[in-house]
């Protein structure tokens, strides 16, 4: 893997102001701690502004201000960060495959798949699916019937997608993601066993998503589970039947949705940051990790809870047993008061 | 995808009172909300009530004294959702395959895999494995040496179950699922690097088992790990080494057992609700989301812990400092006291 | 599955003190309680002494001042529970197949692939792999472009392992798990969507280290995520991209690192036990189950957070209330000293 482009020619993407070698060879990315000869290094959070003086990359791209105080070749941008960004794409090790159909593809005769695509070893694609064109589908995984993935879709090796399940363009999933698994729908009979809630629902997922690893996307009970345009997903993300995360929504590692939960456009749920089911959560809300929403929220924010301060263990029991003491303690501190 | 059945029929099988056209055609089932021309909807939660009014489904099926202000078509049953959950098995979109073993599977000659199967592309099963009557193994799933499948399972795409592992009558087991990975058994060693410990056990499953996308149910140290009858388990649930799920206990996304912990009999875990190692909680208990039981239970009855009241950040931080003061408060209040 | 072994045969092996019959046949290995004719059990936890005197184990590995009361054949060790542990490869009932490359595995003619390794049906190994020495690589498992395994490497079934990952020698990954993923790398756009950051490093792992079911591990987003050697990581683990786990550190299920968040060496984190974002926990940190590390740890010892006392739900209820008054509390208690 080797790649190698001129500071002019990346300055020309960026559309950023160029200043030192513009036929300088960059050959890679990296941090302005990290970056050796050939390398392209940013500086986009201030805290890391002293490595600048020290850097040994070969440029840098930063904002006018810090470019001010550097001697060394740059590219001047609004947006270091978002830079950096944009030009990874020209860095990226993994190569997509020309357009073929493994011949070990287990593809039904009812399944329309374009040309220009590339269908990976043991890929099993069941009756009525669509793939369209440009979609790479790598090895081992499973398109079930009547699912559709739009253009430029990327699915890694083994993810399962079941039955009707609708994607959209440019959408990414990675390995061991299920999209489209029954919900986890039961209602108790009168010997208290359970009975199962057939799931006949499907999942809507919009464009531009990426989905990360070991990520579930459960159908829907009856209408569809609703992934929107833009939605990023991180690993072991749960979204329950029914729930809908709205445009360019992005939730991080072990987050989740329960049933019908419905978070909004603009969210960022950190880790392990949940909604309990049928709870709905407004546009441009943050949570921190660890929070367990259990009402809706209707107004823009930042929301937290569980979070607790991390001390040491024996310090940590003395003070979590007083939880347990709390109500008590309160009404101590009313009966003081009166 | 397309089914029509009429009301009475539906009445037949549920045993519901039929009130209005007998020959309806009905197509579809939905929410009161969302139903259109030929759906059948339901009402099982009072709040959705007043939506009676109002709802465009063809048929509702309802409770007598809910049918009294109602003027359509509806069935009269004593639980709604339970007869909703069991007329949704009619409208079911996922369709069994003939029974088929496909040429690509790879089945050691000492398999024993009954005649009525459907055994998809790619599938793998290994020495002395059993596969009874009516099972469905879909695409690229892995069954280990020597482990059994009773009648009728459901393996959905990309399962892998390990060697030793003895599942019951009328399971289904979603995609991504591990079944029988060793245990995480390791012994220090006196430079304090690990010893791997070795897992000898396997794993049982009872019938009528439910297991969700991306959940794990780990092989025991020694003797076996069992899931009862009846037991009912979201997405990425952790069942460790050893440890026992009684029949009919239902566990959400999240939840877990850490190695050796037991739960009884008809018990509910909500989300992220995890026992501890070496723990045993009685039969009908119900724990709420992020429970933490650190404790055996031997009462009946809901627990809870970890869940705290959500509010905007900026409160959260002033609060949650303060729980590191707990104990130091609770001294000073004491002595205001004295 | 049968194997028998003498007692003497172990005894050499474990260099154990030998008391009683040295020819007694062992066909395997059980806990005091529930072991019977032909089993060896151990005495490691003091609170299972009891069970000594009503054991129906063959033989019992235990200490020295343990046999004393011992009448039974048994094997006297200083540490019983690493014994047990060593010795139970000998019983491990996974067998490893003959070297065979399985005509339906899909490998690039440029993957350099050792001649005594088992790779399995459908496995898929891309331009570039080297698989060395005694690996095993079960069914529909996937390795990337220019990823290699070192010698004696066991990957289960169903395991997705990406482009450029290098993992050492005696590594054993479980099914369901996926190296070497997108890390979550996006940087906001001007209208508010996200832009990918391709993420152009990979992922390097140590020697001896095992991963368990459905656990990820991604690729850095410039540079390598690393593992050190004897790492061990329990199911659905997280490790995101950049971050760093110290050699001999084991990790329960579900505990993670976010982004570039670093643990050191003989580190104990239990079960949910995460690190946020760009922080560092030094060698000989034990985390408590829930523990959320939001600050770097420089001093070694043992922290948690996160977990509170359990209770029944209703008195928790009127508890956690009271975390959200907890600072007006505090004041007013700071009122009533004055």
């Amino acid at each position: 893997m080797s790649v190698e482009f001129s500071l002019s020619e990346i300055a020309a993407y960026l559309e950023a102001e160029i200043r030192g070698e513009s036929e300088l060879r960059i050959t890679g990315l990296s941090t302005l701690q990290e970056a050796g000869e050939g390398q392209l290094a940013f500086l986009a959070n201030p805290k890391y502004a002293k490595q600048l003086s020290e850097t040994r990359a070969s440029a840098v791209i930063l904002t006018a201000d810090k470019a001010a105080d550097f001697k060394g070749n740059c590219l001047i941008v609004d947006q270091p960060y978002l830079a950096y960004a944009r030009i990874s794409s020209w860095f990226e090790t993994s190569t997509l495959k020309p357009a073929l159909i493994h011949p070990s593809a287990v593809i039904d005769s009812s399944a329309i798949v374009a040309k220009d695509v590339y269908i990976g070893p043991n890929v099993v694609i069941e009756a009525g699916a669509e793939i369209a064109s440009g979609c790479h589908i790598a090895a081992n995984s499973y398109i079930g019937a009547r699912s559709s993935i739009g253009s430029n879709g990327y699915i890694a090796a083994n993810v399962s997608i079941y039955h009707d399940v609708r994607i959209g363009e440019q959408v990414r999933i990675h390995s061991g993601s299920v999209i489209g698994a029954d919900g986890f729908g039961i209602a108790p009979k009168p010997d208290r066993s359970w009975e199962k809630i057939h799931q006949i629902g499907g999942v809507t997922i919009g464009n531009d998503v990426e989905i990360g690893a070991c990520t579930t996307v459960d159908r829907g009970a009856l209408s569809d589970t609703k992934l929107g345009d833009g939605v990023k997903l991180d690993n072991h993300v749960q979204i329950a039947h029914n729930a809908v995360v709205g445009d360019h929504t992005a939730m991080a590692s072990y987050s989740g949705l329960a049933g019908s939960a419905k978070v909004g456009r603009y969210c960022i749920m950190g880790g392990d940051a949940c909604i309990v089911g049928h709870v709905t959560v407004c546009d441009n809300v943050q949570l921190t990790a660890r929070t367990l929403v259990t009402k809706s929220i209707s107004e823009p924010g930042s929301y937290s809870s569980g979070s607790t301060p991390m001390m040491p263990t024996t310090e940590w029991r003395k003070n979590s047993v007083r939880i347990g003491q709390l109500d008590a303690l309160a009404r101590r501190v009313k009966k003081l008061e009166q």
